[in-house]
């Protein structure tokens, strides 16, 4: 009965298998070094919607279905939607996913949403409750800048510490068997709020969360950073990532070698002028369902250690003084199983 | 292994025991008549804090603190905190969360928060996944007001199909082992949008996500209405509540004897002037977590069918004219199990 390793992390005994992925990228992200590897990428903001929330909710709803189609399974087959996003009221999910007629399990962690959700859909096929399931999360950049920050037509300056939201949606498909990659284990994550307050410096906060969930990850399992092929977190950017980078130094772990961070690898980003790297629950969603999955698939990674980053904050929260809880939910997928 | 019945229903075979649950509600619904079986009533809607986001936070931390003492545990024994609300980015779950240093996993459900976090919880205990596991929301009047529909300075007229939202948080620790109530039944829904856009009637709009699930429920477990000594939706309000009968009526399921809803309790509708009912995360999670658990303990309800009903629209979604997509998710709790 215990599948519990230490006090934090799930082991999947037998591998929740990835039986396919998918992601929509948009125009930016389609001039990145990663571009050969999206499903698809956006030749503008809109995609013919005439909201920027409403093709955000396509992109959703894109990136399920085409994950769908690419598992040659229908729709119907989907037992529960595991989804969210960075929107007020979670809408990008609400009104991209309400046509397909699945139970639907909303979920809010901020840009650690996709990892979030791997790992409920993964712990409802392993508990039993499920064969099927898929989760997904997207993000964009115009919505979020508006809804975040300023109304874009005011064209703020951003510090150098300021990220890019992505504009993104990724999809996995997951079943109890198949022939991998394997889901092995979820770490789930505690708020950690290190007391930063400032929010054009995301990567700074959330980078205690993702260094605590990663050191109870190592310790929970007796693994070290070097049991993995690659460590690659969410949207730290390059800020954030080099934080994350010394706050392990400091807890014994060596992430020098063999880390990454989504936020760093989505665009490039100093021809792209990028300040800090990508970010937003897209960043992690389109680097993981994309270029990272494909690598499995070339064998080119047979191990990985993802991190879901989140800051836990809303403007008004910050309008009101307060810093930035966040949190880090870590998955690790396996080319074998165990 | 099988742990469905039909496509939509998780049943727990030994039942998850709800192991302790607490309350707090705001001074109107002490007011109301269910006053008496809330652990708390505030005073004013500050509780000492100096805005109403903090208020609420505090809340669903005062709830959870309550919970966890009248179980006699202690909070590092919770291995999963299942939390949401309805404030953008859900702020009150998040900062009122923070300091715990437990696991968090944020749900967006809307106001089918309760029994979203009470069924993943469930599942997670039940999947061999935790022993101890807590399910929190919260709702407060004057900050789903101002971030909803107007300044509250502004005294807007509200029409007679318009809910008030319930200032209150409810929380429940659920283990694997005791004496009971136990969580039975778990039953996902589907989103279901109906067509309605008037953010002034979310009763209608998540009366026909409340059959589809009741009625879901009913198909998947063999069930009838009468089986229940209560069925109870959180928060469809005296529009919604009329509503659901005549479209479960339709289905061929008779609920007009042993139905009512959290809304139309809360409150004395007429006395407290509150046009069509309670509403918010809040509403439920204080009628189940004060009164409906205190009648299990007083032996005066054996079994009951909780559901959760939840409108997953933003403002924003709104404004670009769109409808209001609906979900309700079902938990079925009894006094002995199976």
């Amino acid at each position: 009965m215990n599948k519990k390793l230490g006090k934090q992390t799930i082991r999947f005994a037998n591998g929740i298998n990835i039986l396919s992925y998918a992601s929509i990228a948009g125009q930016k992200e389609g001039e990145g070094p990663l571009a050969k590897y999206y499903d698809k990428v956006l030749e503008d903001a809109e995609w013919g919607e005439d909201t920027w929330e409403k093709t955000e909710s396509k992109m959703q709803k894109s990136a399920v279905s085409r994950a769908v189609e690419k598992a040659e399974i229908d729709i119907k087959d989907i037992e529960y939607l595991f989804a969210g996003d960075l929107l007020n009221q979670c809408i990008s999910s609400t009104f991209g996913l309400r046509d397909f007629g699945v139970p639907f399990l909303g979920v809010y962690g901020a840009c650690s949403t996709m990892a979030e959700t791997l790992g409920l859909a993964s712990s409802m096929i392993d508990g039993g409750f499920a064969n099927t399931a898929v989760a997904v999360t997207s993000s964009h950049f115009c919505t979020a800048e508006r809804q975040y920050r300023f109304p874009l037509e005011y064209g703020g300056q951003r510090p150098p510490t300021a990220q890019w939201t992505v504009t993104g949606s990724g999809s996995m498909v997951l079943t109890r068997q198949g022939n991998g990659p394997y889901i092995t284990h979820f770490t789930a994550g505690k708020i950690i709020d290190a007391g930063v307050a400032d929010a054009n410096n995301m990567g700074a906060a959330m980078a205690p969360a993702a260094a605590d969930t990663l050191a109870t990850h190592f310790r929970d399992t007796e693994k070290i950073p070097q049991d993995y092929d690659l460590i690659l977190t969410g949207d730290l950017g390059k800020v954030g990532k080099s934080i994350a980078i010394d706050l392990l130094a400091e807890e014994g772990f060596d992430m020098s070698e063999n880390y990454n961070d989504c936020g760093c690898m989505v665009f490039d980003i100093d021809k792209q002028d990028m300040h800090a790297g990508g970010s937003g629950c897209g960043c992690g969603a389109i680097t993981l369902c994309g270029y990272i999955m494909d690598m499995f698939r070339a064998e080119k990674i047979k191990n990985l250690l993802f991190v879901g980053t989140g800051a836990l904050l809303s403007p008004t929260s910050t309008m009101q003084g307060e810093s930035i809880p966040c949190v880090a939910h870590a998955i690790a997928i396996s080319a074998k199983g165990e």
